[in-house]
């Protein structure tokens, strides 16, 4: 059976929200990219973060090791810059390999945390 | 790489509460529709919104710029005429360009915000 | 250009709870599938419901008009028989125009609403 | 008509709370796969789990009985091994007949309850 996945997703939802009711790692305000990689080698992303008035930003680089997951967040994206807080987003993926990719946001501005989640469109 | 997306999208969910426990704009009860245009030509997208019991209200007009990225309300939608509040309403967006659009409700109505977001659905 | 959506869809997801918090139709625990017809004719969908431990029941059959959407509360199907409440189960829809089906859940038995929704499955 | 589903679908996103507010067991914080089978024949689904730093776990075995619905708790995988509590995990579904998988979360880490569900992803 071949690895499941595709090699091109896109997430056209982003917002960090600055404030968070919690200090604890797992319930400040995130968001994340869950991709997988069940294949047999490497996965090299590429990502592309967008915005509403300027340019692209990236591409920001993660590897995915064969056979493994990554539960990526955009809050911890540091190179070439930080993903800004308070603005809206959307990020492109682009891997060498076959992934899956999945977004949720965590949003714990207010005490009761809300969740989102969905998954990613894929290019044929 | 060809740039992703489609041209033609669904959301068939729609509604937008006319109460919120919020006066900032960030938290009020509203509809988001986020569509990314990767693409290298700004992307025309006409909107029609259908309810359940009348004909079908449109076209709205929004152009997304090349290389970014929209975060449209449709609270904030005004012409032809506003989305009506308290009300079911579902979407078709068309482009002329390669879109991605998805859809994100935040309620509101209680002091505990709470989330939904699906990608929406596209045509072949 | 050709009316979007397809004619058979999946809902994996569903279960109803009996408890709510409210008592406000719109705030009772409800789950809700949001059909969109764009078409220009009339809709016929027939609506099978399965579950964990028995044969599934059905069809339950429902018109949504030519350029309409109809948002059908699972709570409100009573022929051939009401859906149990506290019961998992999962719904197949077979329509004879192109439909778009979205599925959501509000969970009001806590006084703090939760939300989830999806896009249903499309078949090709 | 042919059933609906596809034989191979990945759910990228999994995490499940070692901390809930309720023992009650529908409310305890757990994560869940729902698979329709709408098939004439028992589906029999293969389902690996893959983490950020080992090698995956598998395969879990569960049997979905011809027109059923079966919804799997991972909290209730035992064989091989149960999946760790706090921990990322992702998960492939592999089926010798159709199948349709959705994915929810419940957190209630906290009393207000979260809800998230996303449709699987489904390989060609």
């Amino acid at each position: 059976m071949d690895a499941i996945g595709r090699k091109h997703w896109a997430i056209a939802e982003g917002y960090i929200p600055s404030q968070s009711s919690f200090s604890d790692r797992e319930l400040i305000s995130h968001e994340t990219a869950y991709i997988l990689n069940a294949t047999e080698r490497d996965a090299h992303v590429a990502i592309t973060i967008y915005f509403a008035d300027r340019d692209p930003v990236g591409p920001y680089r993660v590897t995915v090791p064969a056979r493994r997951t990554l539960h990526l967040r955009f809050n911890d994206l540091e190179d070439p810059e930080p993903i800004p807080r308070d603005t809206d987003y959307a990020s492109v993926f682009e891997s060498d390999e076959y992934i899956v990719v999945q977004h949720t946001r965590m949003d714990s501005r207010h005490a009761e945390v809300a969740l989102l989640s969905t998954m990613a469109f894929a290019a044929e």
